[in-house]
């Protein structure tokens, strides 16, 4: 970047006015915007949803292989993957802020440039935030709110015995494109002259640098009177949200491995880095696609959906969390997932 | 404390568990809390009022000297305070926190405690968070949601000429703590062995280190029928508040410095530090007291109020913005409000 104005030039509310300069609402249930003590929404008639993640410089992205924009965009998207999974749709969110002073304006402009892209691709609204400093790194906690029809809601409790294990898209892809940002950075460090050739990559890094969210399946789903039993969304992990939906429904699955949706690209990185491609699909993270379960009685329906794979079924509770070989052997499912206090759970 | 659990022994869902035990429901429109991708709210009939504040070790608050049962607490009364601001009720919050492995389990569960403690007072529900780890320092941002009826919500932007402008309590207290918090901590550090003498400070350091939240004013203004024409809580100091609510409905002010509240001991503090109580009162942050303007039309109802001073009125935009001194000059009033990039604004 050419320029570099520092953050407290501006001041909080300067900061603030820049970020946001005055946009269009873009829904109904948003009555008040930023610039009030608090936002005020409006959701007659539906449940609010409610979820945060938070961000942290180090802990789940480098600095070194993440634009900014690119950071602000999937910050975004791992929150309205939480609304999808509810079955609901994404409105609003609030932003909460917290960067040390080797940040400049401009790299502050450049962080919100991909959350309103974000905000702008799947219609919400940015109504609330909190910016302030920071004495080291780059912290962000993003809230959205969503909206969704009582009815409607479908929650990780509903799964029930011969239930179909639907994923959304294809897995481990996210994860792969890390091990090559990883990778580059590793060279980089050793040798700073060397660029980096990321041409037969470009798949798994859009994946881990730029994912979407599940709207079009929840938009599907309406269109076609499909209402999952359960659901979740896969950011740490096949085996890890399968558990989830397990314990909460209290009950068993079988998982084919010779099912799971891996792209060839995906399968072909992970081998570069000798791991098994099902097992990057099982215990790889961030890929913010759907997992759930469906009545047996909507099967002609899914099966008509390109997108989405059938990889299992629900079991009674006694039967366990089973993966099964391609050589019909069961092995007990566990989670590898991804733990942001270093241990493996 | 005697025990110390390190945070990597439980995992990030242990560890949620372990800060949220199965807590009974407090508010109707909690229809889903914690354990799901996203938490479900009902509103109907009300607004969704939304706000999010950050609280950054090293900025916002001093390890040192802020136990963390205070810290916590002291979170959730900033974010009550902006529902309150808007004339509404906190009924919800969701919790994001990035710690360094510097605390323990034990720690975290002190941190809660104080949140669980405002949250049991406020009768507010915890419905959602995320805990992560940082690699220095304590990070915490809290998303408040809270209701309003629509017709009872009071905006920034209503104020208008001759209306009458009002505070809740005593100013200047909470900026009086902490000058005291901060000599004491610039003394041990000099002299380890000398212990703190807060006997005289009593009043100053718990409206610093445990605030409470205009609840009781929005619910004896619906019990007396009054809509303040404008509100705003005091969390940068009186002259930044004033100036919010002067910009937003494009009004000018006039405050006379000898109505302002300031309670005896943080008069005594101040000056202690030679600081005019006035001026403590004007720029001092954290005392989460309501700033608000009323109809002159409710004045009468006001004066029963002990705890609700006015301090000044509200004049055409033409006049700007002014404080009157005892000696009845005018100056103009600026915020030199608490800014956390650093600068005065």
């Amino acid at each position: 970047m050419s320029e570099r104005t520092e953050l407290e030039t501006l001041g909080e509310f300067g900061l603030i006015d820049r970020l946001n300069p005055k946009k269009e609402i873009k829904n109904e249930s948003t009555i008040i915007g930023i610039g009030d003590d608090a936002a005020a929404l409006k959701y007659d008639g539906k449940l609010v949803l409610v979820s945060t993640d938070a961000l942290v410089e180090g802990v789940h992205f480098d600095m070194v292989y993440t634009p900014l924009k690119h950071l602000g965009y999937k910050a975004c998207i791992a929150n309205f993957s939480d609304i999808y999974a509810m079955n609901g749709t994404p409105k609003q969110i609030t932003i909460s802020l917290a960067v040390s002073n080797r940040f400049s304006v401009e790299a502050m402009e450049e962080l919100y440039s991909g959350i309103h892209m974000a905000c702008d691709k799947y219609n919400v609204d940015i109504v609330g935030g909190d910016t302030t400093s920071s004495s080291s790194g780059l912290f962000m906690s993003i809230t959205v709110i969503g909206e969704v029809e009582q009815e409607n809601i479908v929650r990780r409790s509903g799964a029930k015995a011969h239930d179909l294990i639907c994923v959304t898209g294809d897995l481990g892809s996210s994860y792969a494109g890390l091990l090559v940002l990883q990778r580059e950075k590793a060279e980089y460090l050793a040798n700073p002259n060397i660029q980096p050739d990321f041409s037969s990559y470009e798949y798994v890094l859009e994946r881990q640098l730029k994912p979407e969210a599940g709207r079009k399946t929840i938009e599907w789903f309406k269109d076609n009177n499909i209402k999952p039993t359960s659901m979740i969304d896969i950011s740490d992990g096949l085996a890890s949200e399968m558990l989830h939906i397990c314990k909460n429904s209290e009950v068993g699955c079988e998982l084919y491995i010779e099912k799971f949706p891996v792209d060839y690209e995906t399968s072909r990185t992970l081998e570069e880095f000798k791991i098994m491609a099902d097992v990057g699909a099982l215990n790889g993270g961030e890929d913010y696609e759907l997992l759930f379960t469906i009545d047996q009685k909507d099967f002609a329906k899914i099966e008509s959906n390109e997108n989405i794979t059938v990889i299992g079924h629900i079991t009674d509770k006694s039967m366990g969390a089973q993966l099964v070989t391609p050589q019909n052997t069961t092995i007990e499912l566990r989670a590898q997932g991804w733990n942001h206090f270093g241990v493996k759970e």
